[in-house]
């Protein structure tokens, strides 16, 4: 345990703490006060650190994915788990704002290409955020709704190159999962930077 | 009060608690028990829960922005708390990595014309993921920050096209936050449905 502490940089109790909450896998018992952990707990300890302070995910959320990626379960269902916590759920929507969103959506969808379903993992998400921009009084973001899914289809043909462009692909899931988290974060960051150059460009004294 | 709580359809309780935080402006006093809430009351209601809710916000992060909001702060400073919050802080990164995510930002962010200073709101999370995303072995993201800074210049165009369009141009600094936070979850939302449409026409039988 000590080894594992400096060999990954985190504290023995947070580790102790993930492993109470079953995050991490229990290492092999050598002795009834030892135990002997290998590369795949360094690995695992990353992962987590990653989704919990990179990702912003939830201890709960962590655990959920990580066991569904245990259980050998297919990687679209690992997805779902991922996903919902990623694009948020569903609150108080009033049912002519939910079936404004859905009509929204399922014209977006039908002139991309896109399967949309209300089950998908993302839908509550996506509806509460359109009935929020709407409620906010905010059009013009979603005036434009069709730019930012043609741009979405494009990011998403780079998301699945990186896939498949992974070196280990028999931890495709795991991939995913990063890919997922950390891609949205990273895009982020760059769509910051990138706002901040146009902003730059058409307001060079400030936006006011 | 109880008007307040029956506009917005949010409890007493929870108004009260925005009050003592200084999210929401104290209503007029008409009487030592009475006080008078107008429209700019719900519309602040609103966006607090838009930030919170839907933003993932913390209580502190956006009793700060809209601290500078309300100081009347230039957009630019009050977005770059904004950003802080939305792309992470920096977490532990040691002296070799820091230098080698630096060094590729400034030539990317040099490819692209773009400003980058270690001092950008965005730039310690950016830092962070990409060490992140280094540590846990995933070089095919890295291999393709070309084609997602490309993809984050042709969003940010649109970003900004959708706020010189906003229907209130004198609550242009709210209307900077409001796309920022809901703009980052609405592409993460579309991304979803676009990356789900690309697995299945790559992958028809599942991703395994």
């Amino acid at each position: 345990m000590a080894e594992l502490s400096a060999e990954s940089g985190m504290p023995v109790a947070t580790i102790k703490y993930y492993l109470r909450e079953g995050l991490l896998h229990p290492g092999e018992r050598t002795s009834p006060n030892q135990a002997r952990y290998g590369d795949e707990h360094v690995q695992r300890l990353k992962l987590i650190r990653a989704l919990l302070d990179v990702g912003g995910l939830s201890v709960a959320t962590v655990g959920g994915v990580l066991a569904a990626i245990d259980a050998g379960e297919p990687t679209n269902e690992v997805l779902g788990v991922t996903q919902r916590a990623l694009v948020g759920g569903a609150t108080d929507v009033d049912e002519e704002a939910r079936a404004w969103a859905l009509d929204l959506l399922e014209k977006l969808t039908a002139a991309h290409g896109w399967k949309f379903a209300p089950e998908h993992p993302a839908a509550p998400g996506l509806i509460t955020t359109l009935c929020t921009i709407r409620a906010l009084g905010h059009p013009a973001l979603l005036d434009r709704i069709q730019d930012y899914a043609m741009l979405a289809d494009r990011i998403a043909e780079v998301d699945l190159d990186t896939l498949a462009a992974h070196p280990s692909l028999d931890r495709i899931v795991e991939a995913a999962v990063v890919g997922t988290v950390l891609g949205d974060r990273l895009f982020a960051g760059l769509r910051r930077l990138a706002q901040a150059a146009e902003s730059g460009r058409r307001y060079p004294d400030g936006l006011g």
